[in-house]
């Protein structure tokens, strides 16, 4: 792709995105798309938790601002889903070692009452030690879940420390527990706790749920060895909303061949109420354009489309309505960026044998960039996942340094400050040549 | 000093507090004095505001541990104040960009109504820009007051920025200002703003002020470059408390000849409500107490004094109370620990020509360490202020690297996980060698 490596090569990437010259604000010139991108959606709509009137504001922006950029069918498609409202979050140790401590909701926590709860906290060091508690035995009681979750390159720690969150809640319930704490699922020190949504078992009555900081758990760790008893006053308000509206948005750039299966590229608009959602997924959504728009620029044989979908946070909603609605649609291939802003380090393909040229084309595309290419479990993405299933799709995953994101994932930490520029290029980058490939591809990609 | 040298070498300090098992809490052995207070301090206290009854609870068990450690004519030493209880700190953006921020009230902020106040938010960069507006130009306003500061080791910075915070509310309250919000005075990125007290004008009525984290304050300086109008919604509830029961704590080592002048070694016990105290100034009085054991434990000359003040946050209450009531007794030099947890780097002294002798002692004490000697402008510190005054004492300054403290000062990250033990112990290292040639000092250090 000689004529591609010239005009997009990763020096005019670089060039393109130098930093401003303000002391603490980043700027990039207007020229960047992916830079402005992410800086406006974080800066002038913020936070935009999923079925909220913030989120609605961010699909009409988006919408707005694909159409100024040439996208065509930009659609914003509507749906339902259950949402979660934040009310108030405050916990604090009374009577020994009495003190606040820095605590977020979880998403779909149950209720207290505006006076919240008061009951002593039972410390649990694993989620192995809670599911072997018995039946019954946290009975007018707050549990509390540890866990030691370490940063990774890939981020796969999430899966089983995730579970804490995922599924400590149910457990303790299950258990009689009054509410439940948990050390948050990150590995950052600082005192904002990470949220994030909750898989409560069908037909549980959900109880008041939290996560505090790591420098918290690590308190509530240090006086558990103490001996003494630790009470706790929990006030969790928030609220369950059934029916709250939310959406997609959508958006092609034509191919020269319409007939053909589009590109699907995706990722969410929807981010968690504590930050401004800049590496969670705002970042995602800016690379995915602008590569599509770079990689599109010359004329691609296929349609791409970039779907910015809603409601990723509290279930994947959006993935789900779009694999509904264009469930008759043909679909080449399916990518998602949603981990944050970090420099893309690895891709990994599910291609079937037939596929291995083009394979080796991408390889040979992004080997210049320092990604690695490897065949293995694709991810997909939380928002491509219903299609790809449905229509057993190739996926090609560009796998992000996840070091660091578990740092800032679901945290009021979560702005626009975090994301690199250089990084946020090298992703555009990366993307770009990959679509310019798929995208030109005349016959199909086969998966495994 | 060979046998000081071989009890107290670093090495073995280092040895003493290699870091525990646990993935998360650090931890040292039990034989480490300083590592200890701080932690049971921090954890078991936890914030400590200057006033409050968690400040009571923190007298009653620095007096008990001081005891439990050898300490004699342990004494709480009561004295009342006007303290600043915290109340609901919101804010948040209305209309264009409209989201929330990360903010706090400042020390001794006005207060809202409950309601809050809602307004046009004025962006001003600098201070300067501020004090150029004119008479009555913030009338029904709420100005914004950016800053550039960074990082510096000396920590020269706090001083002309720390400004915005200390004198920029009486300047817009001067312009007519409804209420007043500023850039944390601070150097990290996160949603942790940085509280910090007020000195407002004699005579004027306090309106709110606050304190938005340096992410939020981007924010608005981006927003701020759109042309397009902000509004504020800003509810600090917060109440000035007049007559607040405070109090230092003050313990001796005695000397083998107690006629001699004491040597004063102070930190402060309070600290900011948001975090838990540990750099400022848990680890303070962490340093001090323990160097003071080790340098008297082989029996010195003078008695060794530790002051833990009381209030120093909202103007230094306690070092004035501690003046006062010991003006008539004499001192041989006065230190204080107050800027952190990491290293010293360097000792700054204000001796006369005359100590020239015990200067070039101390010097070659603390070369190992890596710590360069020079002579100029002494801190002293806001606990030992009235006292060097009253008395004209000299002082020894064990500047410590200020480079990442302002990242944490008087934010809710200001937590035990911030001490690295290595930098604790090099602390205590350093005050040893220096307690152990000044309070073996038969004559008197003359001050410049």
């Amino acid at each position: 792709m000689p004529a591609l490596s010239a005009r997009f090569s990763l020096a005019a990437a670089m060039l393109a995105i130098l930093p401003g010259a303000g002391a603490h604000a980043q700027q990039a010139p207007a020229a960047d798309v992916a830079w402005n991108l992410v800086q406006d959606l974080t800066t002038q709509i913020g936070p935009r938790p999923a079925g909220s009137p913030a989120e609605a504001r961010a699909r009409e922006w988006a919408a707005a601002r694909l159409k100024s950029l040439g996208f065509q069918n930009v659609a914003i498609e509507p749906f339902a889903m259950r949402a979660y409202r934040r009310g108030v979050d405050k916990a604090e140790l009374i009577g020994f070692a009495a003190q606040p401590l820095a605590i977020t909701a979880l998403g779909y926590s149950g209720a207290t009452s505006e006076a919240g709860i008061t009951a002593p906290l039972v410390y649990f060091p694993t989620l192995a030690a809670l599911e072997a508690a018995p039946a019954g035995s946290l009975a007018g009681k707050i549990a509390f879940i540890d866990h030691a979750m370490v940063p990774t390159q890939d981020g796969s720690g999430y899966g089983p420390y995730g579970d804490v969150r995922r599924k400590g809640p149910g457990l303790a319930q299950a258990r009689g527990a009054l509410g439940v704490v948990i050390r948050s699922v990150g590995t950052d020190k600082h005192r904002n706790p990470h949220t994030g949504v909750i898989s409560w078992p069908q037909g549980i009555k959900p109880i008041p749920a939290g996560a505090v900081s790591n420098p918290d758990a690590d308190q509530i760790a240090r006086l558990a060895t103490t001996g003494q008893p630790l009470r706790l006053h929990l006030t969790l308000t928030g609220q369950i909303i059934d029916n709250a509206p939310s959406g997609n948005v959508v958006a092609d750039l034509p191919g020269r061949d319409p007939s053909l299966p589009v590109v699907l590229v995706a990722c969410h608009l929807d981010s968690w109420d504590l930050g401004t959602g800049a590496i969670d997924d705002g970042a995602g959504c800016a690379i995915v354009t602008a590569a599509a728009l770079r990689a599109q620029a010359g004329g691609a044989l296929r349609t791409i489309r970039v779907l910015f979908a809603g409601s990723e946070e509290v279930g994947g909603f959006g993935g789900e309505a779009y694999a509904r609605k264009h469930a008759g649609e043909p679909h080449a291939l399916a990518m998602e960026s949603d981990f944050g802003a970090d420099r893309v380090w690895r891709m990994t393909t599910n291609f079937a044998p037939a596929a291995d040229a083009v394979k080796a084309r991408l390889a040979a595309a992004l080997n210049p960039l320092g990604i690695v290419a490897r065949d293995g479990t694709v991810e997909g993405g939380e928002d491509v996942g219903a299609i790809i299933a449905a229509q057993k799709l190739p996926v090609i995953d560009l796998n992000q340094d996840g070091t660091h994101y578990f740092d800032l994932h679901h945290t009021p930490d979560d702005t626009l400050d975090k994301i690199d520029p250089a990084a946020l290029a090298q992703n555009v980058e990366a993307w770009t040549r990959v679509l310019a490939i798929v995208a030109n591809q005349a016959g199909p990609i086969a998966a495994q």
